[in-house]
């Protein structure tokens, strides 16, 4: 951030009355800007015994799998930003059936939060941003060429849960994130 | 926004190419400029039969009540981020037992992402964003008192849990959020 969103002059990093972390300040306006993290809502999708990845058709880490999942918009729950990726990455219809994890990557400033959920229909198809779509056997899930650190920790969770009958709820923290 | 944060030109609102919503585009350099939902973590803090409230000493809703909670930084885990709320507002040291509630606010664009806890004293103060702090028995939370409906919403579930004898994870949509 160089300048000032509101009025268009010059920002620098100070921290403000009250605060004790750096921010955007607005030489000129004195508007603070804050930076949050950001939510990446995802859906793993069921098919009988298989999950449903999707191969990236866009950077970071093109060419490797992911479940559906992307950053959530403003006007959506995080359960509707879940289901709009699976339906705009796989073209398939789910029904969210529990919240899985929930996964802080604090390095890049993002927090996964991603359901379970089974298929409506065995239909599904690459949406613009995937090269390809294909259900899994569990056993089959192809862990070295998975897209990122914390899709990864999800899946195993994943995987650990079904070994065990019962899905239980995963927060933790990702430190290790590698975003390309 | 009005102006580029990267090069100080003016925005104007307009959907990329590939994309379905309208962003905040520069004229001059092209960067897009997004804008996603925060998060709140927040900690329901418990002692004995009781649960720790703050009074807010800060707009919006000064003067009414809450649990600790506020804006997630980047460069933390939603748990470190309920932790440093709990301390900052009610000066308590808690154990986070269980993720308890994750309630969207669309229309503002909030995930409130809530946590269980329990104290580890009795030790409590107001933190300078709160005027007063306070332990409640359930039976005598200040229901017309609470700040916010995502905080009703959170300390009804709660109530109930404890009713009940287990704490259920609560994903949930609140679309009437007042801020102001």
């Amino acid at each position: 951030m160089n300048f000032c969103s509101a009025c268009g002059k010059p920002v620098s990093q100070k921290i403000p009355p009250g605060d004790n972390r750096l921010r955007f300040v607005c030489g000129s306006c004195q508007v603070i800007h804050y930076h949050n993290p950001k939510i990446v809502a995802g859906c793993i999708p069921q098919w009988e015994d298989q999950i449903l990845l999707c191969r990236r058709a866009i950077e970071p880490k093109s060419g490797l799998w992911t479940f559906p999942a992307g950053f959530m918009e403003i006007g959506e729950s995080a359960e509707q930003a879940a289901l709009r990726e699976t339906v705009e990455e796989a073209r398939a219809d789910v029904v969210l059936t529990t919240l899985h994890s929930v996964l802080s990557l604090p390095r890049i400033g993002q927090v996964y939060i991603v359901f379970a959920g089974k298929m409506l229909s065995k239909r599904f198809e690459a949406g613009i941003e995937s090269l390809e779509v294909q259900l899994f056997r569990l056993s089959d899930i192809p862990w070295d060429q998975i897209a990122f650190t914390v899709v990864s920790e999800a899946l195993q969770h994943y995987v650990e849960d079904v070994a065990r009958g019962s899905f239980t709820l995963h927060v933790a923290s990702v430190p290790d994130q590698i975003v390309s």
